[in-house]
């Protein structure tokens, strides 16, 4: 049967996808009758395989979806109804079945398709998604204006359960079980999101997953009450219910939906039927189907954590095994997850937090070798910097590794229950600036803005991997909050010192001595810096401390310097650049100063390398940002003073 | 029985509390038998009563916990063992119990007693709050440090159903049935946030407040299967059961807890004897209580939302009856509320969405007249953003009505889900800059900086009620996403046009015209500046927007001017000023330049002129900030100008 059949690599080659080829929308796909279906998922999982082999990204979450993104399509109207995918590594299918199947080899390049759906790729993306637990939120709010203006359609959130542990998903169900539109929350229950989530929810769904017994009992218990039962074997049942094991979906029938399920999210027959019926129900209904990541490809089936994504494989398919590049430089996420074995061997007040990232932030080894002290409390922002914080109140060290963007999600948490109370948190925050090919969900841009204007946050910005390693210790001797903001990916290589040294809190170092013009480089552009100063003679510091900033040393430069440079991979409104600017002013210091950093647009998604170029933080890009202004400087030094006292008339 | 004594007013003298007197530790309480309880209750809820008739203040939460909070102190070792209470109006009695009662008087007032639990205030305020939901959080960081440091303590956190809609103690509660330390939540379920919350949950806690049999059925039902059951009778229960019509505390035990309740929380006998017995009880606990807001004090048990919070009734305590002074003046927050009535009115694509601030944020009159279009999400800040993004995308027009503290637990939805997908989403941002006795917590200090670091935010600060008006309105017409953020209680009383107007985008309006000093005001501060500007004959511009800035006129005021003074109340760190500084820096405008604003340090609580004067913001303080840097240019004019070519050596 073609609905079982199981690659066992990936193809190299376009395969033969002769009823896939057919379809440019899915409004094609509805005019297929249903037994042509299996033979669609298996090509259209062929199809995924070979372009994702030539692309590169995510298609161990596609490879789950295949019969449902087709179900979906089949039964329901889109785009008019709408369907909101969570997190969006499961999009993939979506994109091939809706016109975007010729584009698939270039996606997450730049001017590509991007990695997410996105509103402005297709009317069928009805909401972009790139972090979780966003769907039953847009997709009730989308239910609400339908039924605002009295338009009936429906719409559907397709939400992992990795996605479900986070609080603003729960947050969604519980308002949605409230106000009651006609929508629809599919729960795709692989039972493991990126990395393996924890949390009562998740052990309740893996309860489920094991509770067929349960299911079976709950649908005969109906049916049973109305005939002849068995009542000792039901009270039985129930007593055990009453002691917490409880029927799947109690959870979701408490917050009021209508719940069907589990059910086999690889079986098209049923999962078509499912939705055909459940269409017609009003009302919130919540559908919970069981898939398999990496379904149907079987490396990944057996290795969903490595092939989640992939490097593209063309043209040296043998590469592909290899589920990421192995450099040999060391990751900056590889020196912290070393920093963190380090420091923890040495006191055990130390602990490791991370949402849900235990690869991505490379807590594997800690977990490991600490599982005590190892917290992966799931995709939950909010609650693991809140954690924190009620472990540093009796002692621990808590450290959260986090993304910069995910960060984003904690702000109120990191303001409120950290810093007002100026506890000892440590944050290590990764994939800081701009991250490449997952494009501007997951850049790292506004950190630096966002933590400058706290109060109590001690924040620093390593030049390189030692630097981040020494950095980390800096801000674990810090009593207070402390965040290291880093980049993804490797650096420079820097020579990583075992020895751990505490860097003068607020203190920059001087990289090159030069004439005129001083850059204060703030994190990993220091390297690109250096082009520029060797090309101008211009004195470089690598300031370290975005908070506090070395204000001495910023005074001394302005007095033998006629112009300074700041430079960061952060935005430039707010960031550490606007950081000098305010203490100049505040000192009364006036010297000609040119920011430079992200602009104020969301960047989109290409290779780190193009990203900075666009943005004109490559070397040449910089090297000509401060030729021009140090002409402008120049040219003004020469010209013959304005009066300041002059006045003219204010013309609005 | 003096358990149920109702007092019909507000005592203007010191009541007699002799035990009560006599108690300035939790272990003096404990030294009390249990007999004597019921009199110390009476006597905490007098004197409670009388204190916040003092002071004004919050009561309504803290008449509810009497009995709890006595309870607790006499069950458990506080403070080994830890108690954190959420949000922390219900702190007061447990302020009263912990050495502060002779300072009660003073709670709020400047330097006084903290409106919530404060670490720097007491060893028995084990955490800070002031936002809702932080507590299962920080409680369980507490348990796992213990644990970890083979510490055996109890760690209990004591929330409010309110409290528990938010995600965040959701994500609490799964990781706490996931790693199962000893730790007990109490939810005390009074059905009453500060506006009526709705969702899912509540729901299902109104089910079980009048579910009285099912918690009756669910105790004989176990003692039933054990002796001789009418069987049928338990399976007509339980086909209800399964209908939904679940038991109290399946959620809870769902997650991992067990459930006990619900009790009866003024029922003190009842509540000691379960604390004690669920002290011995390892892994995590959930007590269920119900009592009532208000408790004991007949005004508030009918009106528990207007008392609330009361000010101060010495010396007038005829002024007591009204629970917030009644200034002829309409406050910010009824300008909005009248605008977002007026544009319902003319545009059935308005909706307006709070996250359980009705009368805080004024949704009163919207909520009654278009219930519809109405959404209290309850505490849900995360989802009520995503919510209004995905209501945008489908043509309604949404409003989010939201506090500038809380927005901050919305920051990654209002990037991630409105502001890189540009949806039409308008904020209308109250308690923006200080706010007085709430203090740090409850300060909207940060919204100018974290917002202005976002691409496609269109940022308004008004100066006064007529420019709240018309800048919503602004922000109505304005596709893409607009912020509007606006103070605390009342402006200066401007006259407030009914016709709608929409300002031009991103430009500045001259108020006085000046020589030398040209003063650039974002928002209501303009008044106190203009006081400053007389003085020094200085320009004064009301800047309007803060992102997108009106960079030419800013061009046109630094050719014309000497000086330039940002003003705002928010943090300098990464504020408007910053922007100005930011711009003057990419146009090569070389100005001295000063930036006015909030500190970078936590204010902390007194009232706000009071507070504005600490930070130099009041009339005297402007002026002199500006003098003293005008006395600097003047300076430095006439001194002989620096070689700017000039080098020293760098020494670090």
């Amino acid at each position: 049967m073609l609905h079982s059949h199981i690659f066992q690599e990936i193809p190299t080659h376009r395969p033969n996808t002769p009823l896939l080829d057919k379809l440019d929308t899915p409004a094609q796909l509805r005019l297929l009758s249903e037994d042509q279906l299996p033979q669609l998922a298996h090509e259209l999982r062929a199809f995924l395989l070979y372009s994702v082999g030539q692309s590169g990204g995510h298609f161990g979450a596609g490879l789950g979806v295949v019969e449902l993104t087709i179900a979906l399509h089949f039964v329901f109207n889109t785009p008019e109804d709408r369907l909101v995918w969570d997190v969006g590594h499961q999009a993939y299918p979506h994109k091939i079945l809706t016109g975007r199947r010729d584009q698939m080899t270039r996606i997450r390049h730049k001017d590509g398709l991007a990695a997410f759906p996105r509103r402005s790729e297709s009317e069928f993306d009805t909401f972009g998604v790139g972090h979780s637990s966003t769907s039953i939120s847009a997709a009730l709010g989308m239910a609400l204006a339908a039924k605002l203006q009295n338009i009936k359609r429906q719409s559907i959130a397709v939400i992992g359960d990795g996605a479900l542990t986070a609080g603003m998903a729960f947050e969604a169900l519980s308002h949605a079980g409230d106000v009651k539109p006609d929508m629809l929350v599919i729960l795709n229950d692989n039972d493991m999101a990126i990395s393996n989530s924890v949390g009562g929810l998740n052990n309740h769904l893996a309860k489920i997953l094991s509770g067929k017994t349960y299911n079976h009992m709950r649908d005969s218990g109906k049916s049973f009450l109305s005939q002849n039962p068995n009542l000792m074997e039901l009270a039985r049942k129930t007593e055990e219910h009453f002691k917490g094991m409880v029927a799947p979906g109690t959870l979701f029938e408490e917050l009021g939906f209508n719940y069907i399920g589990p059910i086999d999210g690889h079986d098209l027959p049923t999962l078509v039927a499912t939705l055909e019926n459940m269409k017609e129900l009003s009302g919130p209904q919540f559908l919970h189907i069981v898939t398999k990541k990496g379904k149907g490809f079987a490396p990944a089936e057996r290795d969903p954590i490595g092939y989640h994504a992939i490097n593209k494989i063309a043209p040296a398919p043998k590469a592909a095994i290899a589920s990421e590049e192995k450099p040999q430089k060391p990751k900056f996420s590889n020196v912290f997850g070393q920093w963190l074995c380090d420091i923890a061997e040495a006191d055990p007040r130390i602990v490791g937090i991370t949402p849900a990232m235990k690869e991505g932030s490379d807590l594997i080894a800690f977990a490991d070798r600490f599982p005590d002290r190892y917290f992966d409390v799931a995709i939950a922002e909010q609650h693991a910097v809140t954690l924190a914080a009620g472990l540093a109140c009796d002692g621990a060290k808590p450290v959260v590794a986090i993304y910069s963007t995910f960060l984003q999600r904690a702000y109120d948490q990191l303001i409120h229950d950290v810093s007002v109370q100026n506890l000892d948190v440590l944050f290590a925050i990764d994939r800081a600036g701009l991250v490449g090919e997952d494009g501007p969900t997951h850049a790292g841009s506004f950190d630096l803005s966002y933590l400058r204007c706290i109060p109590e946050m001690l924040i620093m910005a390593p030049s390189d991997e030692n630097e981040l390693r020494q950095m980390l210790n800096t801000g674990y001797h810090h009593q207070g909050p402390a965040a290291v903001r880093y980049p993804r990916g490797t650096g420079i290589g820097a020579k990583i010192e075992e020895t751990l040294e505490q860097l003068p809190i607020g203190k920059g170092r001087v990289v090159r001595e030069g004439h005129n013009i001083a850059i204060l480089a703030f994190g990993t552009l220091l390297h690109e810096t250096l082009h520029a100063a060797e090309e101008l003679n211009a004195t470089v510091i690598d300031m370290r401390f975005v908070k506090p900033l070395d204000t001495a040393l910023i005074s001394r430069l302005a007095t033998s310097h006629s112009l300074l440079v700041t430079i960061e991979e952060n935005t430039i409104a707010g960031g550490a650049g606007s950081g000098v600017n305010e203490f100049l002013n505040q000192a009364a210091i006036d010297i000609p100063t040119i920011n430079l950093g992200l602009p104020d647009y969301f960047v989109e998604h290409g290779k780190p390398a193009e990203l900075l170029k666009e943005c004109g933080l490559d070397r040449q890009g910089i090297l000509e940002a401060i030729q021009t202004k140090w002409s402008q400087v120049q040219l003004k030094d020469s010209a013959p003073a304005i009066d300041s006292s002059s006045q003219h008339a204010i013309n609005q």
